[in-house]
């Protein structure tokens, strides 16, 4: 038992170790023979399939429809943004040679495809009849990135990206803010993960956008992670890809455009905010496995035993996620330890007590907590049982996230706290400042945000006169 | 109205701009600014959706687990299996080019994963406890294509790919047989379109394979397409990247792997098969939109008739996927000849009689046939028509299969049929009778039936003694 524990680098001894073991033991996850990129084992993406399913929901329900796009990328397309190139040109990956020659031009393997979709949209838009266009997909993207952690920054990633295209602009800013809001609730509803939702510096925008809105969440070692974002891109790129549309009043007028997008980083927050030091903990809404047995099967009465298992399984099947554990070669307590890697939220551990008292012991995940069940409460009690733990495994994260949120006059503040958390506090709006900061802390304007408290005294760098809130911190 | 149905050229006049004018007009896809390359439309895509959730639930139901493993292949990897690499070498994409930095190895954008997914499997199969291990994933790949076809043949396209290892030949062999029944199953239930099963000549074989197993489906102009396939691929690529297991007898043995998939191309099948001149047909278990409502809304009691039509709408939309077309710029009779382009399956007309009799017109897009139904009767007789259709598409679809499959005993024989339909004959066994067939006709060897007649006659090409039936066609 003991054994098993030790492979898993406690949180306080070396956070990101501790983040390697756990998606390394819970099978989540692994390298690729190419740097930098993962591969995501189905324990992993069975949470991604879940995570998919509640988008989708969300996405279909407000007007939105799957679409597919090219991998591939014209050069030319991709310069036609100036920002945006700026941007993407240094991470990105180039086709050169295809079916045996070298190729007239080079093809970039899709950063993000406001490019390629912009060409196409240019093409089927033509009347304001034909707007809003409201499109999204599901697809991978390469950015080659210099520093990688699995699901936090790969070169290859999973994500989706919505792109879409209005008749005036509060339309189109009406949707960006829709969409951050649909993320906040899929982020915080199935993956308990609570959020602090905001809008970026200029100097943190995403390439090409008038506005970034942004949601972060505070992980497990204090730093922020940006877990979704949703950009208010104007009329950028429609006038890069001539996106017009002739109006109700005989008028041609470029679009209004937005995208936004969220990733198998997504992952990489549910591990960091809810894992321990014995593993994971996966809120049971995108848990997997939601529920596993664990039969006590030695000695003679283990036949029963398992017969007795075997029937809480079906019982359970038809409505959980549910795994009888009956392998022959492993002890149970080896077995408890195993599903607490993987972050399992339920275990039902059965004996011959148990057998004889018809009853089970539920053990929860989320606390360690062990109550002893009758067989006919059963069912009623994992509903009840799963409903906790996703509610308190977001209770938990959420008061972990004002503990560690704070207000500061002066950025030097930080420095006793350890860097660790996030920082409120004001802005005078000077890049300049945003610099300072970011030299002497390491720390970046994660957001300003939506919900935040107002201006109450001067900047926290220059201290003079502040024009914005900001929530600031290391990041991923 | 006859303005619009002269935008699709008759199948008889031109089948191949008969299928780009359907798919084209059924915004299904379009063409990217990259020749060879396509953009999935959402009316095209959700299709895709409907059949990746029949594929993932018998998947499922089968012990099938769904991951992701990289999208760029190191050439080293490629170059394993020495049969792989010869098959796939041509039409490999290389990104040659990362961060600003050219590589110093290229890596290939995947045509198909056996080597990447071979290499990781190595690294996780350790013992016979390991085994099966039964993953798929759903992924883009790119083949560099000279002669490409929206759906058909694209130099990207989106699939589903099976790899498995097991510890035995016999269960190798047998998963690479239940495989392709299950894409028989959903082909032939979610599609309507029958397949002939079958296995390849070595000639025709996937690189690398001991073995591969195919579904043939018989297309509109009498030419067949390999509309999935599943490969028996033996100890090679356990060889080539040293998948190895210690067995219960304490011997260290290679895996036995199979591999499996289909893709897009799928969709391009439904088009041919079920499309007729009106447009699309589409199988109602696939269909985007199973119901569309058309209110007839002239004089004046066009808003009855608009308040009667989203009733109904309300009453079907929990059930079945439907819509009210109520576009005020367009006629109903625009209205029919669109839907029936984009091959919706059954078409509601409601007019002031019917409000008044409490009654619709049902109208079939498969046969045409309309008749009047009650309103009681509304949820049942769609049900009852949806099936119906859905059969009957299958059948008529096996019907011109069955009408174009002909017994030759000479393949000059197949002359007088203008070279269309499928041809069942018997062969020797010879790759140089196979190459004189499709020197003389354009034939190749589709299959050797699964349940096909026995041996009757001499090879068709030499007239020596026949060594297996086969099924020959012209081939997308």
């Amino acid at each position: 038992m003991e054994n098993v524990l030790k492979e898993i680098t406690p949180k306080s001894v070396d956070y990101s170790q501790w983040y390697v073991d756990v998606i390394k033991k819970a099978d989540m996850v692994d390298y690729a023979p190419i740097k930098g990129f993962m591969v995501i084992k189905p324990y992993g993406y069975r949470i991604w399939e879940f995570i998919q399913d509640a988008m989708n929901a969300e996405f279909r329900a407000t007007g939105h429809e799957n679409a597919y796009f090219p991998l591939l990328i014209p050069e030319n397309l991709l310069l036609r943004e100036a920002e945006h190139v700026e941007g993407f040109s240094p991470e990105v990956a180039w086709v050169t040679v295809g079916g045996g020659e070298v190729l007239a031009e080079r093809l970039a393997v899709r950063p993000t495809s406001e490019t390629i979709v912009g060409a196409m949209y240019a093409r089927w838009i033509q009347s304001y009849r034909d707007l809003p266009v409201l499109m999204n997909q599901w697809s991978n993207v390469v950015r080659w990135e210099k520093a990688t952690r699995p699901f936090l920054r790969t070169t290859e990633f999973l994500w989706q990206e919505g792109h879409t295209v209005h008749r005036t602009e509060s339309e189109a800013e009406a949707e960006t803010r829709q969409q951050l809001e649909i993320y906040r609730r899929v982020i915080e509803q199935e993956l308990a993960i609570p959020v602090i939702a905001g809008r970026k510096s200029a100097g943190e925008r995403f390439a090409g956008a008038i506005d970034t809105y942004t949601l972060e969440a505070l992980m497990g070692d204090g730093r922020a992670l940006q877990i979704a974002t949703s950009h208010f891109l104007g009329q950028n790129f429609a006038k890069a890809f001539n996106i017009q549309f002739l109006d109700e009043d005989g008028v041609q007028k470029y679009g209004w455009t937005t995208s936004w997008g969220s990733s198998t980083r997504m992952i990489g927050g549910l591990i960091m905010v809810h894992g321990d030091d014995k593993g994971l903990r996966i809120p049971p809404r995108v848990a997997p496995l939601q529920v596993v047995i664990v039969p006590i099967t030695r000695g003679s009465e283990g036949e029963q035993v398992l017969r007795y298992a075997r029937e809480l399984e079906t019982r359970l099947k038809s409505r959980f996620r549910v795994r009888l554990d009956d392998r022959a070669e492993y002890t149970p307590g080896y077995k408890y330890n195993d599903w607490e890697m993987r972050g399992v939220p339920l275990r039902i551990e059965v004996g011959p007590r148990d057998v004889a008292n018809q009853a089970l012991v539920l053990a929860r995940r989320d606390t360690g907590a062990k109550e002893t069940v009758s067989r006919d409460r059963l069912e009623e009690t994992v509903v009840n049982q799963l409903t906790a733990i996703q509610h308190n495994l977001f209770a938990q994260a959420l008061q972990e996230q004002h503990r560690n949120r704070r207000s500061v006059t002066h950025y030097r503040e930080v420095e006793k706290y350890g860097y660790r958390g996030l920082f409120d506090g004001d802005w005078c709006g000077r890049e300049s400042c945003a610099d300072t900061l970011k030299t002497e802390t390491g720390m970046t304007i994660r957001c300003l945000p939506l919900d935040g408290p107002t201006i109450q005294t001067g900047c926290v760098v220059c201290g003079q006169l502040a024009v914005s809130h900001i929530v600031f911190a290391r990041a991923y």
